[in-house]
Formats: structure tokens, sequence, C-alpha cells
């Protein structure tokens, strides 16, 4: 049975918990979903049911219509699965019809390691900081500016801040990612990249692919009111970038390159 | 300017607000983002913004490197973008390496129509009906069985239950999608799907995806503790599905096939 939490280093800050800790984080890492050897889909998941996760997928998207289709459902190693199926699944056709989308982002290549390949640097350690008491306002600015998220209970927020707090822009989406994607695309089309002075603060939790897209725009510190992940955090911390946790009711954790932190 | 909010019909139940009203709800739609005509992306957005959302996803995968990359970036009708380059960018390369993840399911397609095509049928009329103060329980239900949650504040849930509220199974993970897979492909590897007497619930908000996996299930209700998106009413109301949101603190809203809730 693969863990499917894992303590990690933190310090906090804010309140009569202030200093180093141990937190909590989910896994997640990606899985590779195989029909007779040949990848088909990659999802970022926390391991544990593979093979649930691997037949459920692929029973949604209508290529398994019964248990009686598959012949065998394996794991083939810690974050693979294979299906061996009794009836024609056309897989290249499977390629063509499904495009990524960009929650996806750098999930299929499957590692950290990869995201080096995209064109991801390390993050200068010189020329950025912080005082925490502008962190702990930044979620009530974020809240200030929501257009439709207190409306609708059903959008996630992304915003850029500069180093004194003050809001560079938000934008808001049923996903995640796309707040992110408009915040920094918006940006990139002024010719503004890479965010080397900015801040970022999202709304929810993070994962892999919210870190690798700060990443790859140069932001030094990303900010989130939710949790992260435990590849959020690995990956963060291998390009030092600096990762904040539950940025709420002045505290916050912070997991990696907490120096820019003052 | 599109819409990034719609207000809907539900009908309230519990507590002083009971009966019919409008909720507002967060516009989810497709968004086929295309470089020189050739679609190499889709994803699940809020309509706004949607230029910037294209360029910082190729900005984010490693594709644009600077804004001088870009000849042109224009929408194409409401819910496409094209990006015209001056660098060459290998699409076959991009299709053969951004598989899917199933947080995409079937926005490929990019409409409700096309969920028909994967084999989703209309849930039958009769046969399922549950008493609104078992829907009142389900909640604490899941928060009493959830393994990890309370933990580490990063993971969705998603669980099924009977008719009588008795809690079936319970699954976690970062990816809300993944919990409903490993849930519903823990029933499907065991040979007893549709779930034609089984309801869903979900830890978070509900998107198109969530439901259409419900839909194909057989499950005819699907309960959130959050909010659903405008296509996700949309995709529910078509196939006379029950989707309930916001059930929590004794209150829900219905909005669609309320006559399976007494």
């Amino acid at each position: 049975m693969k863990r499917n939490i894992l303590s990690v280093d933190v310090r906090k800050m804010g309140g009569s918990e202030t200093g180093p800790a141990q937190d909590l984080v989910a896994v997640e890492e990606p899985l590779e979903i195989r029909i007779g050897g040949k990848a088909v889909s990659i999802t970022m998941r926390t391991p544990g049911n593979d093979t649930e996760l691997a037949a459920g997928f692929l029973f949604g998207e209508g290529i398994l219509r019964s248990r009686a289709d598959i012949e065998r459902i394996d794991a083939d190693g810690p974050n693979a699965v294979n299906v061996a199926v009794n009836v024609d699944v056309d897989t290249e056709h499977l390629e063509r019809n499904f495009y990524t989308t960009s929650s996806c982002g750098v999930c299929g290549k499957a590692s950290i390691e990869a995201v080096y390949s995209t064109g991801c640097r390390m993050l200068p350690r010189n020329g950025f900081a912080v005082d925490a008491r502008i962190i702990h306002g930044l979620p009530r600015s974020l809240r200030e500016s929501q257009a439709v998220f207190d409306r609708t209970g059903g959008l996630h927020a992304a915003a850029l801040f500069n180093r004194e707090g003050k809001l560079i822009s938000v934008r808001e989406d049923v996903g995640r990612h796309n707040a992110v994607d408009k915040v920094i695309g918006t940006e990139f089309l002024a010719g503004r990249t890479p965010l080397l002075d900015r801040m970022l603060l999202v709304s929810g939790r993070v994962s892999f692919e919210l870190v690798q897209k700060a990443v790859m725009a140069g932001i030094p510190l990303l900010a989130a009111v939710g949790a992260p992940s435990s590849l959020a955090v690995e990956l963060a911390r291998r390009f030092e970038m600096t990762l904040l946790g539950f940025v709420r009711d002045d505290r916050f954790n912070m997991y990696s390159a907490d120096w820019r932190v003052l």
C-alpha cells in the first residue's frame, strides 16, 4: 500500500505557533493508464485504488462497457495500471480525440526533472523579499477585488501582487489552472515576463501544475489559501520558489525557500 | 463580453428559505486553443480573458517563449482562440505528448450532445427516491468516514450511499475526478454498474465532468457540498439526473429532477 499522506518540514508564521513544525500533505503522483501496454491517459492522483481509478476512468469515457470487457487489470510498477481488454479499443482514435487540458500541464512528462525540459529555471536567490505582514494582508485584498466568487461559490481566483502587497490583477475561473493561466497570460502578452518581482495568490489548494506554471513565469513566491500537495512542495523546493500554504487568519505555513519572507 | 455568471431556477430545501428561488452559478464552457488553426488543447473554462488564457497556457507549457513569438492572437468564435506564431511549433509532437487527464473527460468533444455518443442514457424516472432528511445527513456520514481529509486539508472525497443513506464506499484524492473514478471503478469492477439505486456525494464543487461520470454510471442523484457550474446543471437537466448543491448545515439547493427528493 502506497502512502497517501506525507509529513513535511514547514515553518509556521503567525500566532503562538510561529516556528519550525511538521505538516501533513496529500500525496500527488502521476498515474499512467495503459490499454494493452499502450498509454492512453495520465492523471495526477493520490496513490491507492489505482486499478479502480483506471477502470472508473475508462468506464466513464465509454471505452469499457462492462466488467467482462476486461481480461486482466494490474498495477504495472508504482505509477501505472495496465488493462488487457477483450474488446476492440481504437487507441489511435483515443490519442487523436483526447487532447490535454491545461489542468494536465506537464504531468504527461511524469516527473519533476521533465519540468527542466520545458525551460524552467531556478528562481534567483536575491532580489525578492517580502514582509510577513504583507502576506497576511493578501487574502483580504483578493476577497475585496473578487468580482464573482462571493456570489456563486463556484469560482477559483488567482491574483498577482507586487512586493508591497498592491494588487496588480485578479482573474476568476471554474478551473484554478485557468485562473492562473489568465493572470500570467495577461503579463506575457504585455511583454512583462519573467515576473521576478511579483507574488501570486490562489484561492484554493496548490497542485504540482500550479507550481509549474508559477516557476515557468519566474514568480518567486506562490501563496495559497488552501493546502499544497506533496508534489507541489517538492517542485517548489527543487526550483527554490517560496511556497506558502493556509494563508488566512493572519497565519501561514512556509514549505520552501522561506528566506524570502522577512 | 460573454457572461461569466448565470441565474438558474432552483428549489431550496431546509430552513426558512424552502421553496423556489434563483441561484447564481459560474459559467463553464469549453475553450479550444489553436495554433495556426490546429487545435492543440481544449479546456473547460469560465468565459472571459480567453486570449490571455490561451497565451498563458502555451507559455506555461514552454511552447511560446516570448511575446514576439506571437504574430496574432484572436478569438475564433465564442469558444476558440487561434494563435498565429512566428516560430516553429511541432503540433504533431504536441498531440503525441499531451495526453488527456481524466479531468478532461468529454470536454474534448465540446458539447453536451456529444455525451450521448459515449453511451450515456436518460436516467429512469421511476425507481429511486429519497427523503430530504436522509440528504441532510450525508455530509456528516462522509466526514466521519474520511480517512485523510481532516489531516491534510488537501484531498477531495467522493462517497457512494444507498437510498437509506448508508455509506457504501468513500475514496479520497487530490483530484475530485479521480475520487469519483475510484468510487465508480470499484463498483464497475465488481460488476455492479449501472448504479441505479445509489447516490453520490462529493466534498467540493461540481463541474460538467463529474455529472458526466455520474450519468455514465447510471447514478440518479449527485449531491455536492459545494456549488455546481452552469454546464453541470445543464447536463444534469438533459439526462434528468437529480443534482443537489450546497448540501450542508441542513440545507441544499435542487437544480434538476427534484421529484426524486421527498
